[in-house]
């Protein structure tokens, strides 16, 4: 019978031949991945309720400090304290303190095509982005994977979004994303697999491919996925040295079954805006131009990779950061923070008057850094604009590309990019 | 009668031929200058009590926003909020939100040599540096002086420290400044005028003479003193394209009083520490080598200049920050963090494993950023290691040159700087 590739690659994790969409199996998981958000819960279950004493495998769970790095405050050190003392005490292999957002590490370091990857971060089905499949999951279940390797998993039904054409200047995969959340709503896809396909893709790169996988969450699906094809490999081996052998296997059968297929035609987009206080509050930008800003923040697993860097320098360049608007660029990882910097994008943004951070989930956590006060209002590349998410809940996120957030910083208002193309 | 270089720039200021110690004059003040630490409280006073509604110069009240920026709550956001429609209410020429820490954006920008500055902020004392007469006030009298351009000012008693000599390979001004402190005790010097003066002072370049006057304060000092040089106007020019005629009247008169002199031989010196819980708690570093460190914070306005970072990564070139060590660089202001990225000096740092930070005032204050949790143990370059300064009451924090505090993050423990020259 024929599998999407979600399903292939759940079946080989549970020693199957097939699955079938809400089928309950129990799968061999890859790499299991954690994160300061949730490492004080982690670790106590994993020590008092679980009592375990030992990790399934020391190489495949990795634990990441991104969400409050540097601490900022001695409760936020503690966590810290905590993970790095539990890493040392099981052996961990990898253990990531300053190096940048998790998923980002996850991709530019750990993912291979066609694994099965658990963690404990409702952004962890990312890496779909590289044919892998991934899910966020609770501390019990993500701790559970920690010691036993394996999960319980049930077969999410697939749903495909077919992308044709290509986009116009000034629209990027962000826009894509939006539009498709303004479409299936913030609840519309739960529990799916969604798959993304078609020749669209041809055209959008492997980083940007991460921001419509990454914000598959908002749909509420339980992962995403793009299968691998020469891109990925070639993307993965440009990061990372090198790449493992294509494996033909990964693709989805041409017959396999989607409950159902959202279009989008590339070339009809405009730049989208998801408004306060809803990631599916979305508007075709002239409907919300003008809104007056605070703050502007280029980063988030969503978009602080180098391309999204690129963009928004690209438009900055020449430019100077609008009076009273603090622009906040936080680069996804070291190796971003370092590429940027090679590149002259750092020096541009700070030559412009932005702020630049050091790696980490920065405003879009907002728990920590570039927080808002009341009547204060940001716009954003991350992935979240729920009430109180970057601060007051008297303050406002709107949620947009890297390039739509630059020209916003310039203007210090919502702006159309393609006024600064 | 003979004057000190601070009684004659009093004198000046209030109007008058001469002053003696221990005389209260009224005094006409150049800049004045608060922060985000203490603006809540100014404004309330301001607005509530003197209910002012203007300022005395717009061109002379200068804020600037630097101990927790970018915000790290909804409560600071508010207060930079509060700050900025302050200075546009008032009209003030000067309000810097992200460009840095407060007392090196005055020098790189604002002070000149013979002003009268006050500020609010107890590290306000550094211009001396450049041969100002600057002191640190509270909200109370820095509003006076906001409002009215002048204060009422007991003339302080002037202190001389005499230097002499070259300083060793491995050792710095921050040495030579704890080691005085270790001399005076925090409280030997309360109220004093401190001038730094003899031919060790040619050796030294004006960013690390400002590091010996910023930490008088530490002494409990009412100012600090350095008489302009050539290389005082060399560097006011080169951080800022032009400087002012150099004035031939600022210096110390040769029979001028001083109720103490210090004598330092500056070949003397190896590098000094400061242990917890006090700044005058001073070591030769061979006292307290090998204590295990889980933070290195390199900026503050004491140390975290260019030549600073210079410093620093001439020590970590080629070699990796130590496992389980975070260390912290903070560029002093945006001028710093750019010349640093140009010249190399942040990937030097970020390629050795370092958290780079926006400007501002960072672990140093403690209060947002690389804050430290219970037991743990932070080398830094900043002036103050108090109980709880830069988070949990049972951390530690020792004070060192920017070298003493890379050669610790790479060995992971309190390290002898020559070790790695």
């Amino acid at each position: 019978m024929s599998m999407t590739l979600t399903e292939k690659i759940i079946a080989r994790h549970a020693g199957l031949d097939m699955v079938k969409p809400g089928q309950i199996v129990s799968a061999k998981v890859d790499l299991c991945m954690a994160n300061d958000a949730t490492m004080r819960l982690n670790i106590d279950i994993f020590d008092n309720k679980v009592k375990a004493t030992k990790v399934f495998d020391k190489d495949r769970v990795i634990l990441i400090m991104d969400h409050q790095v540097p601490a900022d405050s001695p409760q936020t050190a503690e966590v810290h304290q905590l993970s790095r003392k539990f890493a040392e005490r099981l052996g961990l292999t990898h253990f990531y303190e300053t190096e940048g957002i998790c998923h980002q590490v996850m991709m530019e370091k750990h993912v291979e095509p066609g694994m099965l990857v658990v963690g404990a971060d409702s952004h962890t089905n990312s890496y779909g982005v590289i044919g892998a499949v991934s899910c966020g999951m609770g501390s019990t279940d993500v701790v559970a994977v920690m010691v036993r390797g394996e999960t319980w998993l049930q077969v999410p039904h697939s749903v495909k979004v077919e992308l044709t054409g290509t986009l116009p200047a000034g629209v990027y995969s962000k826009d894509i994303i939006l539009n498709l959340i303004k479409q299936t709503s913030i609840s519309g896809l739960t529990y799916k697999a969604v798959e993304f396909t078609g020749p669209g893709l041809d055209g959008i790169a492997v980083p940007q491919r991460f921001t419509l996988c990454n914000m598959t969450t908002e749909t509420g699906a339980k992962s995403s996925m793009i299968a691998p094809d020469a891109a990925t490999y070639a993307y993965i081996r440009a990061i990372r040295g090198s790449a493992p052998e294509p494996d033909p296997t990964l693709f989805s059968d041409p017959d396999a079954v989607y409950e159902q297929t959202y279009h989008i035609d590339l070339a009809s987009l405009s730049p989208q805006v998801a408004r306060p206080h809803s990631v599916d509050n979305v508007v075709d930008i002239g409907e919300t131009a003008g809104v007056a800003i605070d703050q502007a923040f280029l980063g988030a697993c969503t978009n602080g990779r180098i391309e999204d860097l690129r963009e928004a320098a690209g438009i900055l360049a020449g430019h100077k950061v609008a009076p009273g608007v603090r622009f906040m660029v936080t680069p996804a990882s070291r190796s971003v923070y370092l590429q940027g910097m090679r590149e002259g994008l750092l020096e541009t943004f700070m030559s412009a008057g932005a702020i630049v951070n050091h790696p980490g989930c920065s405003a879009c956590w907002g728990a920590c850094q570039g927080v808002l006060s009341a009547g204060q209002t940001m716009i954003s590349s991350g992935n979240r604009n729920f009430k109180g998410r970057a601060g007051s809940a008297e303050s406002n996120i709107y949620l947009s590309s890297p390039a739509t957030v630059a020209a916003s910083a310039i203007a210090g208002k919502i702006t159309d990019p393609r006024e600064y193309l």
